[in-house]
């Protein structure tokens, strides 16, 4: 076996045994108020068929999907069909309509590898769909597996393939790795937890409702104080775009007001001139992409400008609705004030058909920390009609730097040994061996450190494992019976029995 | 989009919230005991350099490897680079020692697809080392990661790679899936779930005497009753081999005598025979074999047999130390008698050095539920010398049909919602919203049916997700502030007040 010098790759990371405490505390958070929500974890495979994931992301999202190699002989035999494949493309050359005899005839030549580069991943443009469709089934020879890429269309295909064993409205967790071929760069990572829950089955707004209190919970028992949660409803953008005349340019529209807080209100209508929008038209989005106030009056200022617009006028029903549910749920008078309508949120994501959710800290310069939405079609891609979903996803990533930036991980997350008995000869060990069973027979998670090492080094393993206390047997403790337990946070040293030390401990 | 009759690929689970709920528990309970005995959660990334994964497993597991295709323009420029590759093959034709012209010929012929596809994956025995180099770089062209095939790799690397930032010795454990490119069978899956602990950096006895107290611990928990933790030593096994004259074949040994279980005495014989021992091999090795008694007899005859050799000795006096852990370990009297010594375990696996455990249910027809052993060199495959470790790992799938057969998981595992509320009308909808609230700020997972369904669909409902309370709220409850709480098991119903009802399901 060769010297390797050990590496991960880019973009993944290792977790130590530190880091993982911190990870679970935020999972663990999360994961109970879901459940106290009437939320239930499922967990789908890591591979995927490629069918199943492919085209579902956009183009750029298809090129970001991780793709397993098939295996053994399977690759093999493909390859091999390849050349018969080539011939039939060859034979059904005008019925296809390849206008590109290169290829052809380029397969024949000494440069195949470089038309088989070509044919799996080329950018050239000029080839027609016919080729595009060939590409794409050279690619399948290749792979037929892919790595999950989000949670939410894995969930569209587990509810359909489980649909006769599912009780609708099914409300699901799920809490699992995702990959994407990205750039790595700072914050953003080949491999990363997604952190999810949906509702499918259920258009009742009181879910949307629910959504809004699972983020201010599960927020706040992290120790966040100061956070917004951002609302908005597709039909109110809809609304808008339709009161402007320009039904057809919502996606431009959205997209360029989403940025709003990037570029201003300057940048914004230049983008927005940019996308084919006139100076008339800007003139009738600049006050609505300016609307200040509370929740209520911005409702208020919408209801007179979307007047005209049946879908707007929807838009901002929903909405109250929300509310209403909220005033109703609410026990304590922050959980209102953190929800904020903010019309110019959109995510630049085009699925969501209602509701549309941001969260964003106030304490820490950071990104969205959580966001999500409705969308009434979510599993039609599997040929499962009309079953609508809501879902909000955490950021756990990015939760874990505020925490860590805002130092609000808990000090004792009680996780760790409580107490390393030490060992200084094989007189001591012996003694302490039943003394060691005895405290985790109380459930108190115990070490004995495994040899007779320097005093020194044994604590020092207890200080980098953060144990708080040690427990000190000198041939003076064997004989009273009364043992030195060391504090190790305070230094201080108290000579206890067994039982006192159990209590201390317990 | 099209739509794909969905389905996941061969070998790969989804698991309902039933499921996950049961796993949950085991992972839970066996969590909870590797904590107590100091151990520390790690992950590790799902993708490794395919360098850190080759040559570990055996070639029949490198097969089985799960690779991941490069993404986007690195496959494309690789292939494209092929045939400088090649060329340079050529022109270095006697160096490197290539005989099969026929290599070279089809790279300029119209078979070059099936060439490479031979490259890739081809199965011939007949071409040279220096071609077995090239197709293994041709592969590496195409990926450059893998999917973890276990976490005993994994972690090695990771202990190298973090060497500096780690307090030896090193406990860790690691609850992560794994996958290998396998044939699916019953109970063979290519997605499963690892769950190992380990201690890297002592060499002391007390870590396998700790490990057989986790086994017992974790699998009482978990409510097994009859179950055995069979214990040998590589060094046991080696002093035998040495007795009869033949070192050189133990592996031979060990492979035929560890299926005695599996095809008796006679077919061991055969197997010993076929492997190249002598008839005279066979009187010698037969009785110990057949080694009976308590462990203390089998020590008893192993030493009078294994007098000359000294490292047989050896392995008698770490199972012994081992042993004399326990006695002063244990509090129970049957954490002693389910531990057993068994001359023939070996687990086929070459890399252990000194003890060997497996773990079988005497209760259910199951192959081992768990195993391990001591290997002294786990790092030096990633250049860290001399630091041994010692581990064992838990069939956590395995384990799960076993408790599944015995239906020893708890009945109520407090994973789901407590109560439902019913919804029978907007007016009881708005009475229950402060309710719903009320319990979930004490703690009690409640639901608020979604919609104003009919009766018996909320029940349904209810029955599916194992609820064991509704909450119905018609007219009476609002006007005398009782409501009726339905015991969904008994189908009890009584009326109470919300003070009541939560005191009932706190």
């Amino acid at each position: 076996m060769a010297n390797i010098k050990p590496a991960i790759p880019k973009g993944t990371r290792d977790f130590s045994p530190s880091e993982m405490v911190k990870r679970n505390y935020i999972f663990d958070t999360i994961k109970s108020v879901f459940k106290k929500y009437g939320y239930q974890e499922i967990q789908t495979p890591t591979m995927e068929n490629l069918d199943t994931l492919t085209g579902k992301y956009g183009d750029e999202g298809d090129k970001l999907i991780f793709k397993i190699l098939n295996s053994g002989p399977l690759i093999s035999e493909s390859l091999v069909s390849l050349s018969s494949d080539i011939q039939k493309l060859k034979e059904e050359n005008i019925k296809i309509n390849i206008e590109d005899e290169r290829i052809i005839s380029q397969i024949e030549g000494a440069n195949a590898y470089e038309t088989l580069g070509n044919f799996l991943w080329q950018d050239r443009k000029d080839y027609d769909a016919s080729y595009k469709k060939t590409n794409y089934d050279l690619t399948k020879l290749l792979s037929e597996k892919a790595l999950r890429y989000d949670l939410t269309v894995p969930f569209a295909r587990y509810v359909v393939m489980h649909q006769n064993d599912i009780s609708f409205p099914f409300k699901r967790f799920q809490i699992q790795p995702v990959w994407r071929a990205d750039r790595p760069q700072k914050g953003r990572y080949r491999e990363f937890y997604q952190c999810d829950a949906d509702v499918v089955g259920s258009d009742s707004l009181l879910n949307e409702a629910e959504f809004v209190l699972i983020y201010y919970e599960a927020l706040s028992k992290l120790g966040l104080k100061d956070f917004t949660i951002q609302i908005n409803n597709r039909k109110i953008l809809s609304g808008i775009a339709e009161i402007i005349g320009k039904p057809e340019l919502i996606i431009d529209m959205t997209v360029a007001i989403d940025k709003l807080d990037k570029i201003g209100l300057d940048g914004v209508i230049k983008e927005l001139i940019e996308r084919g929008f006139t100076e008339t038209d800007i003139e009738k989005l600049e006050p609505i992409i300016l609307l200040k106030g509370s929740n209520v009056e911005k409702l208020e200022s919408l209801r007179n400008v979307l007047s005209n617009s049946k879908i707007g006028l929807k838009g901002i029903e929903e909405i109250e609705a929300i509310f209403n549910y909220l005033y109703k749920l609410t026990t304590h008078n922050s959980q209102l004030t953190t929800v904020q309508l903010d019309i110019t949120l959109a995510r630049g994501l085009n699925y969501y058909t209602g509701a549309i959710f941001e969260v964003k800290t106030n304490e820490v310069a950071m990104g969205s920390i959580g966001g999500g939405g409705r969308y009434d079609d979510l599993t039609g891609m599997f040929g499962l009609k009309d079953l609508t979903g809501v879902g909000i996803s955490f950021g756990a990533d990015r939760i874990y730097d505020v925490l860590e930036e805002l130092n609000l991980f808990p000090e004792n997350t009680g996780e760790s040994t409580r107490v390393l008995i030490s060992n200084f000869d094989s007189e001591a060990e012996l003694y302490a061996l039943p003394l060691l069973q005895q405290l985790r027979d109380e459930g108190i998670a115990a070490e004995l450190y495994p040899t007779a090492a320097k005093l020194k080094k044994q604590m020092s393993y207890a200080n980098d494992k953060h144990i708080p206390y040690v427990l000190l047997i000198g041939s003076d403790e064997m004989q009273s019976e009364r043992l030195t337990l060391k504090d190790m946070q305070s230094g201080e040293q108290e000579k206890l029995s067994i039982r006192e030390i159990i209590e201390k401990l317990s």
